[in-house]
């Protein structure tokens, strides 16, 4: 199960959490292989925190789970990508993706993910 | 400049790298300070290989250039967002992502990302 994935020299391996549906990127976290395979085996995602040196699963005090639908590795094997349908907000501080701040680095044309729930609203209104 | 963002013991800090238009997760690779301002400054991504210990330009042997959209960092500030516009494929492998294999996890409802460009077609065509 996941024989594939090779966790670094701390034992952990990188996961890109993105909703499911509209493409957002959620957050980045930590996961040792205990935790992979808890992802797996319940379908909701499972961390290691770093600072606390624990696993915790995200959305257990929150209430803001996080419901696996896809679990992609990368190329070296060395990252995951985790589609999921996120309840809530992602982020501690309220925002719904932990990346919510923006580096200004003069370009003039941004893009925001929220386009994508647009569109699924405009071909439904254009049915 | 990106004051903001921490980087790790060793000097870097993880970089997850979007397609601006369909939102597809493209790869992850890490950049130092140094890298980080490369890519600000000339709007190309540039990272820090841990295996060849040295800066690189995404695309500079390859082609497959990245164009930086937009750069997001996260709420704890030690990871960062980049969207960019894709030339070619993102993964040495040829393939558009590096996450292009799938863990089975016994879910039956899959969501691919190629979906948004089929939004795209779609509202298009309703016109």
């Amino acid at each position: 199960m996941v024989t594939n994935v090779r966790f670094d020299e701390k034992g952990l391996v990188p996961a890109i959490i993105q909703d499911y549906k509209t493409g957002e990127v959620l957050m980045l976290a930590y996961m040792n292989e205990e935790s992979l395979h808890k992802t797996i085996e319940t379908k909701r995602t499972w961390f290691y925190s770093r600072s606390r040196q624990e696993l915790w699963q995200k959305g257990a005090t929150s209430g803001n789970d996080q419901y696996v639908k896809q679990l992609n590795y990368d190329c070296d094997e060395d990252a995951l990508l985790i589609q999921v349908e996120q309840v809530g907000g992602a982020c501690h501080t309220g925002e719904k993706s932990c990346f919510y701040r923006e580096e200004d680095i003069g370009e003039s044309t941004p893009f925001n993910r929220s386009v994508v729930s647009e569109l699924y609203n405009a071909i439904e209104e254009r049915k």
